[in-house]
């Protein structure tokens, strides 16, 4: 019998897909609208699962307060209100999918959890669009 | 006894609050984050609420098909997957809050209705910032 | 000052869209898919708003509890795992559509609600298609 | 054309219906298992409707991130975490139904909106209870 | 570190649960109100999630627009609008629960994904009734 | 290929996270506000996950009629409109965390599923709060 905790964050971002070795053209066809020049955006949500024994003293694997703030403090106040290709360090030279949003957040996380072990990080881009990365 | 219906549609784009008419420090003081220079994004739901008569023949007061219709061609083929503050005409000159976007839309809409008069336009920002325009 | 409460309840049912007295070519042409012959269903969700004075006694209109058993008895109880063209007899000899069951529900609920009076009568087939129906 | 904006803002707390002038028995009748003496508790969403005019300059009615700080000030840190029958000063001596609940902020959040007018406190107990209050 | 995409598609269709070997009585002990003759029926939503490796070029698994239009074309177009007992060949024979429907789905999906496998069908006849299919 | 179903039952209840055997202090330490001494309250979702064979015969793992029956019986009838800390005895000397609360459930379900067996419980204190427990 294995006990997880999942907690669930929000941030509105813009984002464009592109890959800037390969010509318009070709960014085109592979992303479709995706890669308008100007962008576009979501309100994306994070949903960030620590798998881990539960404390006997405290009820907890973690305290949820706890885990939302190093949430917020490591991801969302990077990537919320602000541009995926042109404000977020973590993303550079990364096309900004969902998939590689999902790889780029379990990167930063997965060091930062110290009680527990983090076992799923989803991306949603919209209620429809979900990238996942599990352990 | 009054009779509507509502439609929702949806859709992803970028925008940013900024008065071009404003130094950038009035703009950071006024609409904080939602302006920074590269912009954010959403995804938002357009809901266009019609009121008329119920047509005894098709129960209808006008088809939602044909509703969704044409909402998508004169609205949602112009925005969705775009950014509101550089690739959308008709919001030239106009800062794109959601309540200057309701009401954008409420002007494309009300003479596009023939069955029925355009009663609301609601857009939604996310599940918690809503803009309402209403007859 | 003006105060109301609203509830909502589930059903699941089938239904098609189709005119007796028209052809099948003419059903088709109105209705599209939601003319095929076997029916498609929905999960339906009506939502009922009572307005009223706010009982200083007991703090409520009418309680909440024994609108969604008088909607349940009334209404939910005659609809739900039924075919709406079919097994409905306060629907007979009425197109289906969510504006016509909105409005059969308004006339059921209208005189049972002594507390209060009816004010809204809303039928959401999907989360994108809702009829409405207020005094 | 009137317009308005609406947000969004949550809180969970414990409360229990019992109005004490009454005898435990008639309590349980009118209130059922809401009446249970150690309380119960839900997470409450509030959704407060301001009208108003779209600021030509800032095409905003009123910023919904001034507006959210208002009803996080003076009303969400009241009632978080807390039991409403207990711990909230401006529901004493209030039966705390979603009713009375939604009269409640309305009185305190009316005098405190300068730009534009407070239109609707919407009080969802669960999303199947709704109580409204409406200028 | 495995990677995962989801995405969702939504039909409405109308089903019966009927198993034809079995009497009238037998059917209705077993399925209850599920096995009214005239059928019900639901707004179902579809969950998709294939298992890759992210392509280091597009940052993708698979396109998650190309594996929508996959399911529409092989799946929802053939049960959108449909009674499920009646006009779906991928179906004759078979009781139409929400379990058998995600293991036709799957067996139809799953020669049809060649980027990445298939990992898991979920079928959500509801929000509350959910069958699950996985790898 | 592995077969499942899920079904969700909501609850509402108050709770209080408190170890009775740490001073008030430590209590407010650890828990914060989800330690002030009145409870607060959440309307809480159970979603219960069944692993097994779809029965060739009915279509079904187990019938999620009767799996409901089953949980409302042995867990929904005991918490719901309860304090979690006071009118539980399965929760007695349990800190009535999400975590224990899901343990907890496990230890009285699994014995229970007789067709199938327990795969996962996800107790959702709040659409962001969740805790799961799986085999």
């Amino acid at each position: 019998m294995q006990s997880y905790i999942s907690v669930r964050r929000h941030f509105s971002a813009a984002h464009r897909l592109c890959n800037p070795e390969w010509s318009p053209e070709e960014n085109q066809r592979i992303y479709g609208t995706c890669s308008n020049p100007n962008g576009h955006g979501h309100n994306y949500t994070l949903e960030i699962t620590v798998c881990g024994k539960i404390d006997p003293e405290t009820g907890m694997i973690l305290d949820m307060k706890t885990l939302k703030e190093l949430i917020d403090d490591a991801v969302i106040a990077r990537v919320d209100h602000k541009h995926l290709n042109h404000d977020v360090p973590f993303l550079d030279g990364i096309v900004p999918t969902a998939e590689n949003l999902a790889a780029a957040v379990w990167k930063i996380l997965d060091p930062l959890i110290q009680e527990g072990a983090l076992h799923e990080v989803r991306v949603y881009e919209s209620d429809r669009n979900i990238a996942i990365v599990r352990r």
